[in-house]
């Protein structure tokens, strides 16, 4: 089959790979019916972070499942399904808590280790019953369009909203799809301020579509506070930091209100990090980390399927699996918010 | 009258000050019956944190109302009460939130500004009716004991503990007061699993004492985990941080179970804090801060009055003001954990 492979900074190949094969008794073989690009997944294109050449990229699909290992239960062949953006075995105390993403025999899709990656015509999945959800009727485009943001993206705008109520006065560092999804979720929780801070107007006109108020230009941390005493008359009650720098990190400590929460969702940059002498006087609660997807996406699939949430919007471009290099380019240059993907 | 005053790294004196006066309808003259040394006060001494020569010392007392200004309502002549260490108008917007430890009218006693350190005979109290809070009955030695440590370190272990509930299981990094007001705290709150990680034998059989399981000679962050696993068969769901040092940070980081809370109340150092890449991965929970003391106190000083709590256990020496150059070396010299002093 034909999977994305990373070559070096700014170079990703597509290549022949050899097909997923199911290894153990939980595992299945998903056709990938479409795979997303990440911001993460940039990372290693622009070289902020290594990634050894040959690694498979992509961590976000939905798909068919192809065939299934003897033990599993809950998904067989035929079904539409979506993944997380990692695999966790469903049992042990990490996945009992609530965070699969700290599953202890779980991991991520992509990299140079099995199972590969999910911008691919197939993968293998492994603990199945406990890694897949089940989308209800058939995996035509528009459901997977919709369905997609599941993987990741969409959950972890859920993940930054998980205390947020109608009472919240919550501003958004960043513009990009994370932003855009926390937008999303702040609205099905029911919080009637929303402020997004971002640099691109393309991508402010959609967090406004979706119900934000935004400011474009946001500058020094002081002046990002202004915007944000402007708008809600007060620091905000919650920031929702979608970046992962210092700069971002920096933002939002100025943005929220004392006693507030600082919410951080985007991947942090090597180094960005929390001076607690700043916060200790300010009774900052620092949430936020990795979102365990995998426990979101049952609540959040019902959202879309009773029509209340359409993530779809998150795309700005399509593209099939030949044109990854052109999809990563073109979000590399931010002329594309997010890529989909089809084999 | 007299009054402790830094003079330098490593010595405090005892000089004659001005009498306080009342300046504002708000205030009030509260003659102290009872101050503390905090761990804070020691920074100075110890000139890990410079000060000016000639500040006053101490931010710790109970005492008796002297005089009241015009518009004071809530304690006249000859009440007994305590004041948290931060003074605050009560009604600016951080006030109603709940954090007058914000408050933007408000201050800490000590210090080279007005209104005066609280180890000295008298004080200045700014916004009375909203910074004391009455105690009942009279101001005798055993209810200015076991009520001094409600200004400072008792709504500081409460804090730590705001949110857990029987079924956490909270290791506390340090053996200090701090400490030992979590246990004190944790206990109140019905949490069955408490271990506190000390180098002190002594300290850690108060500890003991009041609850707590105990580990002598914590070490590496490493072995730290590793004493928390035999306690607890896994990671702690709270960690409480009560030291302020890097190290501490990193052995409460080591501590915590994944999706559990990091809650630091030790007055951080210059420079100690927390890389997000760090806990990103791990959804930590990153809380704290100063304790809003005023608005746990009158709960508090509830179930000391109930007899359900008796913080004068924290005192192992008791001086006179005169003494408070004994008192400084022997709390930097670790001989005493915390000392009340007398006018």
């Amino acid at each position: 089959m034909r999977a994305v492979l990373f070559s070096t900074a700014g170079e990703v190949s597509v290549e022949q790979v050899a097909d997923p094969r199911l290894r153990d008794a939980s595992d299945a073989i998903v056709a990938i019916g479409a795979a997303a690009v990440c911001g993460s997944d940039l990372w290693y294109y622009r070289g902020v972070e290594p990634l050894e050449p040959g690694s498979r990229m992509g961590h976000e699909f939905v798909g068919v499942v192809e065939a299934v290992g003897a033990d599993v239960t809950s998904v067989r062949p035929g079904d539409a399904v979506v993944a997380p953006f990692t695999f966790s075995d469903g049992t042990c105390d990490a996945c009992r808590r609530g965070y699969p993403t700290s599953c202890s025999s779980g991991g991520m899709w992509g990299g140079a280790a099995d199972p590969g990656g999910a911008q691919a015509e197939a993968i293998r999945v492994p603990f199945a019953d406990a890694t897949l959800v089940r989308l209800p009727g058939a995996a035509d485009a528009a459901t997977l369009r919709a369905c997609l943001p599941l993987a990741d993206v969409l959950p972890t705008g859920w993940h930054a909203m998980a205390d947020c109520g109608p009472g919240a006065a919550v501003a958004i560092v960043g513009d990009g799809p994370v932003a855009a999804s926390a937008v999303m979720a702040a609205k099905l929780r029911g919080v009637e301020r929303i402020l997004v801070l971002g640099h691109h107007e393309h991508r402010l006109a959609l967090a406004a579509k979706l119900g934000a108020e935004t400011v474009l230009g946001a500058g020094s941390p002081e002046e990002d506070a202004q915007s944000v005493r402007d708008a809600f008359g007060d620091l905000a009650t919650t920031v929702v930091e979608c970046v992962g720098t210092q700069r971002s990190v920096d933002a939002a400590l100025a943005c929220v209100q004392d006693g507030g929460r600082l919410v951080y969702v985007g991947l942090p940059a090597e180094g960005a990090g929390i001076s607690l002498l700043d916060t200790f006087d300010r009774n900052l609660v620092i949430r936020g980390g990795v979102a365990p997807a995998r426990v979101y996406i049952p609540a959040l699939l019902d959202e879309i399927t009773a029509g209340k949430l359409d993530p779809s919007v998150l795309f700005d471009s399509a593209v099939t699996l030949d044109e990854a290099p052109i999809a990563y380019e073109q979000m590399h240059q931010r002329q594309v918010m997010k890529a989909l993907m089809t084999p």
